[in-house]
């Protein structure tokens, strides 16, 4: 007889939700979908003869330490060489001791949820916010509650604190965000800050996308404004493959030495070999060398969507315009459903991400996120012709 | 001013316990160090040039996936592929559906730790028993409740079930157990799964070693004896190389939807590129062959092990003879603290693990754990030595 699990999980696994990403697109027919869904870099941007080259280089030289298992903080010379690279960035107090290597953003993500999320606790985020966050923070029982602008979050937090429920963090997303496209301007970030200090608050910066800035410029980084209250999270799944599954956080030493606890019992390790494999892509230069034929080759992509858009999009939708990064935000007519036209773009073969799921409080139902880097760009045409005419069926009923 | 973190940590993080292991080791001199202690495999077990091949292979032919996002469950053909082998191994029903693919076994007792263990529950476990096991049940909150032999297991569940503490689950590693090296006989797997049965418990099969046996009969996995009530966890660390960081759970399909859901926030996915390669390592039966060189290569190291022990070893000392896997396990006199013995042993660049840390009860202080897969071999006789001399200094005190 089978053993009745639904009575002995654990209340987390109750929270926890599932994405509805891949059971959505489970339905549609994958080689003739045309996929503004997932958050994929495009695989022309992989460097595979460079690679090709340094496995060679590594398996030759290197190999009794790239297979065996390795320090949970992760590969020194890799830390040392991130702790570089965002000194340049204005982290001017950062060393090594600050970084730990983590099995991609995700599981950064998932470490700093573990160690200060309660169940019941409160944490502010984005409305709309990354899904993968959320499902970090609904893992740990935990109650993101979400801000839709800069301007109403202190008002927020200040609720908050008085109702007994003081935030444990403010997760932000500051560069080209995931799903919205915007980037907080540099008041938002000292405003930001500025909460953060007056309320004694953590702030986690999550930065998968800053480095692909196409236009405008640089703003500082939010951990250089306040290091010792600024957990800064980051990730090589956009800059040079995801396959690795390797990102990082940076942080105060304090916190480090709590995610590395947390890392021992969660993988002991992220993969020694992919490690060993990023240090002499870095080493060699071919890191920045790649990331700057990236943003071209993501600019194009963005300023074709854009012109797109402007081309076929009916009156009264509107979008953002990014920056950076590899996402839209389009926000139909208020009473437009996005789940209803994700259904009618799916019989005709195209997806997207209906906004609610970004929103932690149940809103953004007419919203949706495109992304423009892994669609085929032949087809990127053709697919916001499908997602055009659809919004206009959708909307005739209500005309 | 810095944010006081220890005031923000949630319980989980405060009840996580670090793995003494490195601290004390980052004391010993490393070049000269004769190490006993960890559960490394021997980088001589690598296979390099198959794995250069095959890398070239994979680059060639399927970078695009190998290197992009893959599903949260895992490379399909991996999990065919691991559904086959189990049912060689007795597991009749097995499809891959039953097969998650996790960041090493590590992860794999973190997410069920994760799905099952609220703060404050109990489950039954080894006394002594895997530390990274117990490191995964601690980050949960929850009570690890050591049972020292088999039999007094059913006494202990049924005092936990009357006083309203019913254990979760029994956690076991029935081949060649790390640390104590020993395997549950046939009639202790039945006696186990009997007791599963009536008191309708989960059962988790942690089989790391289990490929490992040099001599002995095999003996049935727990998990074909009661497929409905076993998870039953693998890795690729010990039969193939720990540094891709990759493992499997096998359980009943509702357990393995509940562990993916845990996994897409956990770290959405283990090195999609890794994965790829242990699919043509497999596919082209490198591993079966490994597998059968590592025996050889490890029986050797056991019996080399053993034998020294003997020659050398002072009266007052016993210690296991492990049929398979990586660990032998050694008591001293009653009043022999194996922690003062590691800092003299440490002192002479000798080191193993102390067992206290095993046992989750705290008891075990004359404990010890020797692993004999990592140490340089010509310098086995040596450690050996250390240790039984410093075993006799230790004990003149008391003579």
């Amino acid at each position: 007889m089978a053993i009745d699990i639904n009575s002995i999980l654990s209340d987390n696994a109750r929270n926890m939700r599932r994405s509805p990403v891949r059971g959505l697109l489970s339905r549609a027919n994958a080689s003739q979908l045309i996929s503004f869904a997932g958050g994929f870099p495009n695989q022309e941007t992989f460097r595979v003869d460079d690679l090709k080259e340094i496995v060679r280089e590594v398996l030759e030289n290197d190999a009794a330490t790239a297979l065996q298992y390795g320090p949970t903080e992760g590969n020194l010379k890799l830390r040392m060489l991130l702790a570089e690279r965002y000194k340049a960035m204005g982290l001017v107090d950062i060393t090594y001791e600050n970084v730990i290597i983590t099995t991609a953003s995700q599981q950064a993500l998932d470490l700093c949820s573990r160690i200060f999320l309660n169940p019941d606790d409160t944490l502010i985020c984005g409305l709309p916010s990354y899904l993968g966050a959320l499902q970090s923070f609904w893992a740990c029982s935990a109650e993101p509650v979400g801000v839709r602008e800069c301007d109403y979050m202190e008002e927020i937090v200040k609720k908050l604190i008085s109702a007994g429920k003081k935030p444990k963090f403010i997760y932000t997303i500051p560069d080209f965000s995931n799903p919205s496209g915007l980037t907080l301007t540099l008041e938002q970030r000292r405003q930001l800050i500025a909460i953060a200090f007056k309320y004694d608050l953590l702030v986690i910066e999550d930065s998968p996308y800053r480095e692909l800035r196409f236009d405008g410029e640089e703003l500082p980084l939010i951990a250089s404004l306040d290091s010792e209250r600024v957990i800064l999270t980051g990730t090589f799944s956009k800059t040079f493959v995801p396959g690795f599954r390797l990102g990082w956080v940076i942080a105060p030493i304090n916190i480090i030495d709590k995610l590395v606890v947390a890392k021992q019992s969660a993988d002991l390790c992220s993969s020694v070999f992919d490690q060993a494999l990023v240090v002499k892509y870095m080493e060699r230069g071919l890191f920045e060398a790649n990331i700057r034929s990236n943003i071209n080759y993501y600019r194009k992509r963005r300023d074709k969507m854009l012109s797109l858009f402007d081309k076929y999009m009916p009156e009264g939708v509107s979008w953002t315009k990014p920056e950076g990064g590899l996402f839209l935000f389009v926000t139909l007519p208020e009473k437009c459903d996005a789940m209803e036209l994700f259904n009618i773009c799916l019989d005709r073969n195209l997806a997207f991400v209906a906004g609610e799921i970004f929103h932690c409080d149940g809103s953004g139902k007419n919203t949706l996120r495109i992304n423009y880097s892994y669609v085929d760009e032949s087809k990127m045409e053709q697919g916001v012709q499908i997602l055009s005419d659809s919004i206009k069926l959708r909307r005739s009923p209500y005309a």
